[in-house]
């Protein structure tokens, strides 16, 4: 199992800036193109009161900054100069992360898609919608703000995909605030088994895809909750992509680029649950060879290496 | 409003040492004038047992520790060569963080100002003394500690400015300890105006420039206290200069570089608030092409990028 | 006194991973040969359910994951290009820190020993023994863990020598996970004194040298904890090395390359207290002109001109 595609983390949430401009940003989808890369993510197209367009009603209406570049329509042009599809990830307002409300989000998004849609939609390139409200637990409000996110950007694209990537509530789902690695509660196989029956129900016609993050589990429990994921994904007509973190979850530094066998491992568990595609959270800080992280550099080679090796092999049998 | 002037943190409190010789000094000065940067300020001359010139009081009376290399002399014939203003920051023993207790920071400095001003004040490039007490709330034994080295520092030396950079007390004033980005109680806007009040009362005439930090409160709020700031300072008489982090306060890694639009931002936010000069904490960490943090670099080249256009819009008017 | 050994950390505990093959450790050894590097040390073959090399005890009976290269066989090869001495160091499954039970690690070590001994005895490099299991106070399960293992790797390989690097319990013996740099409770000398007579008679004969970590004091004090342990080791007839370590405990970051000023400090303290050997934790990410943290570089090259200035005014008296 190869990664083909990955987020485009540019808004600041928890990973810092790397300020790269226009020719960075070429550079990088050329190293992504490299490495296997057909698909792109925009993790959100905006967060808080930052903004990856200058999105009219955002600006009018929250108070947004405008941004001094339009990466929406930077990376809609370098995915369609490298053959890439791209997905556009919807606005954040911090509102659900800080009080869980979700209908502040759903309200302002139909708008954000909207003018989105008008922007950008001619863009050939623009092949589906990132649903960024991420979720782990049932929650009602949550599964319902979903499936009508999921709806309306259905229903502007002319029945474009969407899709989400959850995380699972496993020892390590912790924010970037504790200081702690791994907690001490943690959701068990069969209550996740149980709630994601449910949010399933909730959700599917309306959501296309479900990519979950695997890193919040420990390494060898992994592949049972692939596997159950991949179980109720097919019961409800989802497809089964993985979320492969490339950033180390165990270490003191939030966040640093990810061991490659422990990349392997996670890719290997998927391989086996039966995903059917491996994206990664996010090739350019933890990939990339111009990251701001030096040993981005060495995983990016350790991966070509391990891509040379599997393809090879591929074509011996 | 562009940046015209740096510290320089060499002396390790909560950003890691760089661990340069003459030679990265050197370059880094030149990258500096590049910029378009004409004052530099030592954030202290010695912290704790640390020193950055072999000050004898400070070796003999508080046992620290002698420097393999003497900073001051380097940055003021680095100050010369390049034609820059260096301005001496005072000794910090840390009782003020540990306990409150200003008068021990107090005396030592009367005899470390003495000592600093023998050995450097013939520089031409000595212009003028960072007072490096960091002040935020109204306190009466910091006020007057500040008042009374500020009038010793400027009978030494002929009247030479002396300068503080306080801090807001708002959401992001938090330790480097602090898992937490953001703690839930802050001071209000009409509480921050009534204590500065009373604190720029009592350094009036001891203290010249004030510039305030500006990364504590939330992006939005930043031109009202940066308002009030200017009324105030102006009231008694200080010149108002900004101090513009640069570097992110919103990440779980404590510290890296900020996003070019963030900074923009705060720059804007000063200039309309009718501050004179631009100062940043600091450029050798966050904005040079050698720091060891590789998104610097990129800052450095989108700040140069801002500069360039802002000068030519200049120029066209 | 001079830096001669070095931990290699290559199994991902509290610092990230390099992602390094073949290529990059030899430049490495290359690296730490120039800079007078005669001893390297494994930190631990295993952790967890790593793996440096693929132990078939540790993948059958603990279901570790076989690691994609043999490291130990990577580093005896190279260890024997360059001349250096290997030291193995034990398998850690966790279980010490989890839940302060010794016997657990014990009895795997056995057959980790005996296997290793047998893949790697015959490598001229394999010169000794790291016993892995670090302790800081009196623990009369952790001393009898220790000797025992100890005189099992000596019985395996006709006496080769074994060593510990235990911390001391300073003020800045904290977790990885701790928030604050400080604590407010740490053992005093005496009391450090008096549980060392215990630990070090509980494990002579077993135990052939030891290295104490020389970064959990204040500075300051740092000199009289080493001749106390000196004093101690002497007492015991163990041979007293220092664990110089080479990263910087009072910073947010956690944890970057050390101010060369503070090595050369503690370095100064351990030749003054009598120390043989120098060994530091470690070169490869905190020391290597090829680290991903870009201030190694510029410790490496001060380190180098330390080294030098050493050399000379040796040569001269």
């Amino acid at each position: 199992m190869l990664i083909t595609g990955t987020f485009l983390d540019e808004i600041s949430h928890d990973i810092p800036h790397q300020n790269w401009g226009p020719q960075e940003w070429d550079q990088d989808f050329q190293y992504m193109k490299a490495a296997g890369i057909d698909t792109v993510i925009l993790i959100r197209c905006g967060y808080r009161k930052q903004l990856t367009f200058p999105c009219r009603y955002l600006m009018q209406q929250h108070g947004c900054f405008p941004p001094s570049l339009d990466l929406v329509d930077l990376f809609l042009c370098l995915s369609e100069k490298y053959d890439m599809n791209f997905f556009f990830g919807l606005y954040d307002s911090g509102a659900w992360w800080d009080s869980g409300n979700a209908s502040e989000d759903l309200s302002a998004n139909k708008f954000v898609c909207e003018e989105a849609w008008q922007r950008y939609g001619h863009y050939p390139a623009f092949k589906g919608w990132y649903l960024s409200m991420e979720i782990s637990r049932r929650t009602r409000e949550a599964t319902d703000a979903i499936a009508e996110m999921g709806n309306h950007c259905k229903q502007l694209s002319n029945n474009l995909p969407t899709f989400i990537s959850p995380w699972i509530d496993g020892k390590k789902a912790l924010s970037m605030q504790d200081g702690i690695i791994k907690k001490h509660e943690s959701i068990s196989l069969k209550q996740h088994e149980e709630e994601w029956n449910e949010i399933f129900d909730g959700i599917k016609n309306a959501v296309d895809i479900v990519a979950f993050q695997d890193g919040h589990v420990e390494y060898h429990e992994l592949y049972d909750y692939l596997t159950v994921n991949k179980q109720l994904a097919d019961k409800y007509g989802l497809r089964s992509w993985t979320n492969c973190e490339s950033f180390d979850r165990d270490m003191p530094i939030k966040f640093l680029p990810i061991k490659f066998d422990l990349m392997k491992l996670k890719l290997e568990a998927a391989e086996k649950a039966g995903c059917e595609k491996a994206i990664t959270f996010e090739f350019s800080h933890f990939m990339s060879p111009q990251s701001m992280y030096g040993s981005a550099r060495h995983l990016y080679n350790r991966y070509l290496e391990y891509k040379k090796q599997k393809t090879e092999s591929v074509l011996k049998t």
